[in-house]
């Protein structure tokens, strides 16, 4: 095996090993899963929280699943209530508005929905994006569009990782992850 | 309008009033969705937290998505790991256990997976089952179906609400919610 099997960083202070993970012919990526890791939760919520203290913001919005825990904890720490868009429509969910993303793990598109209780929440309101990994920044679009067609706006958008060498200076994060070409980190 | 549009309860001490919803003709059940509800999902995570004490158990398992900060906040209280059962497959899982449920808010099937590292996490131990609300018992088969067939062993079943007239006494809940009926409680 000339390839790695997994790509090792330091997350707010803590050592993981992520799996690497081939998403087309020759690009791995490195597979970033913060639930059931309740330390990396705890320790990337407090560094994330402490770079956004002066960001004068309302709510906190993520998709879910795997930010939920993160997202609930900065909730704590900043006291600021949050929002989590869902990928899959519910009847109780009212009158709904919804996005399309593309996933960079799975290749296939995946709607966003925000919910009616929850946009009547962000109305008028600023916002803090927040996600696990901004990578192509499919997922961010799609977050970004729904909260500006729900009359809110986005103050801030803040990562545990940003990913491969795009511009990434208007997030918020504590690293980046590099994507894998060929087995060279690119 | 003769129907109620709200069910008011105590969880944990909070007060909270949920909107009802028709899942049948003349029957409603009262939506409790703990996203988004920082005070609610502490409130009820220290108060199961208590009373599993007791317990012994390696492992907290529960499905996505609603319960995920109620489990992360379990888990950090508790000092024990948690697992995230999804609900879609992705190919960076591995290899999976998979099993059959059926949702009381939709009525469609749906499908629970056990990743591969979280397999690997849970062989040989005793796991407690989290939801936030056990009603038709269906999703608390797939999840203690999935423990099982990964050769762990259900030592406990915590909710924050077990909902209708079922035998419960064998579950940890904070509260039950009544089925409305033709506009009664059941």
């Amino acid at each position: 095996m000339h390839h790695r099997e997994t790509h090792t960083v330091e997350v707010a202070g803590l050592i993981r090993h992520f799996p690497l993970f081939e998403v087309a012919p020759g690009v791995r990526i490195a597979i970033f899963n913060m639930l059931g890791d309740t330390y990396v939760v705890k320790a990337a919520a407090a560094a994330l929280a402490e770079q956004l203290r002066d960001v004068r913001a309302d709510v906190l919005v993520t998709a879910e699943a795997k930010s939920i825990p993160l997202i609930y904890e900065m909730s704590a720490l900043m006291g600021l209530p949050y929002v989590v868009l869902r990928k899959s429509y519910k009847s109780y969910m009212g009158d709904v508005i919804r996005s399309e993303t593309v996933s960079i793990t799975t290749g296939r598109p995946q709607t966003l929905f925000l919910d009616e209780k929850d946009h009547r929440l962000i109305i008028g309101k600023n916002v803090i994006l927040i996600d696990d990994v901004v990578s192509t920044g499919s997922t961010l679009e799609g977050m970004q569009d729904i909260v500006e067609r729900a009359d809110a706006r986005v103050a801030k958008v803040a990562a545990v990782f940003t990913e491969g060498n795009g511009d990434w200076s208007h997030v918020v994060a504590l690293g980046n992850l590099p994507v894998f070409v060929d087995g060279a980190g690119s």
